[in-house]
């Protein structure tokens, strides 16, 4: 069997390409921003096939760039795959692949518009995303007395992947599997003018807010006494939930948008001047 | 040693990163179109370690790009990286990656502007070029009547691979491990108005032919007596030579702007009524 012939001809009748057939892709009509992120998805690295159904590598290798651009405040538009299929793979693994793909395309409107394919010893995803954008939001900006806030609840990854490494089951619906990124998305877009930052919380909460503070020159100092005092939330990585900063102003208003999409919000503490130095955990370092 | 860390801090001082630092990169004041493109160059599929040395492996990941870009009549401009490092790599060598990178990057005025890092089993780069164009070239747009030409001199990529396989020695300086495309791609903007077809010969001249006869629904009759009859030429892939077709009426203009850029140019054929069906060489199928 041609494998890389297959899963092309597979993806171009998903319905969710545009334009593949020439060296490279043209898009006319940009908007003023194009946010652009490359995210790499890969087997021992990311995922274990044991642990994953190809649907689901599929769709999480998108998830992973989505949810980047979400937390810059902007709205997903075109991928460009590159896919490094195993010898051993069969057309129902593709075909499985494919789809999970799709569902992560058609939940956000993001068309295929090129990539390349080849056979290699494990399965590997390099998804590049563009993004439209009116005004990104960045990982700089946060203002002495903002308020943190993430959205969501944290800590459901790291405890699914502790159960996983235990040899355990965890539903499909879990996080870990199915990144819940629609509601964030419309909040995000909502939400834009009253943010100050965005990012997307990859490796864990601690990890996340050394960076801010390294990037912004201030402490992120996190003090809620009402947050679950377990450890394991704050150093959960790959929960796909954004971590904000906000005027305290603006806080009733981020409720209530919340609210609108039933998402949750929570304050976990406060910029302040100084430095922040929490001990992360390194996953696949 | 955090190789992922090292890699990244080298790849920031190499001074050709933009914008590195947010979950993505923002580009702004982008013009008309846009041409992207993403392909894979990785170990045991696109090279052999025994056979590149660390920095022939960055520059021409970054060169099979670019040459896809300058056959849409596009200019190179922002890049993003993908790589999979392997457990093993010493700095050293990855010194020498990112040395060839940024030697690809400065020829042509190329800005790395994010990507991600991982360590995995073999070292494999993942390239998105994005390329800005006035006019894009594309593969469909032959005419009947219409000249078929290509840049250079096709074959030493073949000779090579077959000297490497058999265990022989091949210069640096061949195109198989330095494609040089610095002519072209000044060729090809000024002969931009001129051009009816444009691709890169990666797979073939043979292959391409079928694909553009395909694409065109016209036959790319290869007909030239004075080309070397050893099909060796029709068949070497990683050429990294532009394929076009454009009006017998500027054949002077085409051959004039070559001879001003010293770049060897070809006429191989006609576009005819009917279709193609040349016997193709399957490379890496």
């Amino acid at each position: 069997m041609d494998i890389e012939r297959y899963f092309l001809e597979t993806l171009q009748k998903s319905a969710i390409t545009q334009g593949i057939g020439d060296d490279g892709v043209v898009l006319a009509h940009l908007p003023k921003n194009l946010v652009v992120v490359l995210d790499l998805f890969s087997e021992g690295v990311h995922f274990k096939r044991k642990w994953f159904s190809c649907e689901q590598i599929g769709y999480k290798a998108l998830m992973v760039n989505i949810s980047d651009v979400i937390s810059m405040g902007a709205v997903p538009k075109y991928a460009l795959l590159g896919v490094t299929l195993p010898k051993n793979i069969t057309p129902a693994e593709m075909r499985a692949l494919i789809k999970g793909i799709k569902r992560a395309c058609l939940e956000f409107g993001v068309r295929v518009i090129g990539g390349d394919t080849i056979v290699g010893q494990t399965l590997s995803l390099s998804v590049s995303l563009l993004a439209c954008c009116a005004k990104p939001l960045y990982r700089v900006g946060a203002r002495k007395g903002d308020l943190i806030m993430h959205t969501g609840t944290l800590g459901s990854s790291y405890q699914a992947l502790h159960t996983l490494l235990r040899g355990g089951k965890v539903s499909g619906h879990s996080k870990f599997y199915a990144p819940q990124l629609k509601a964030c998305a419309h909040f995000m877009q909502e939400a834009r003018s009253i943010l100050h930052v965005g990012m997307d919380i990859s490796d864990g909460l601690f990890a996340e807010c050394n960076r801010l503070s390294k990037a912004n020159r201030l402490a992120f100092k996190i003090n809620n006494p009402l947050y679950p005092p377990h450890k394991r939330a704050f150093l959960s990585g790959e929960e796909y939930e954004m971590l904000l900063c906000l005027a305290p102003k603006h806080k009733l208003k981020a409720y209530r948008l919340a609210q609108k999409h039933r998402l949750k919000l929570r304050i976990i503490g406060r910029v302040q001047q100084g430095q922040s130095h929490y001990r992360p955990k390194i996953w696949h370092a």
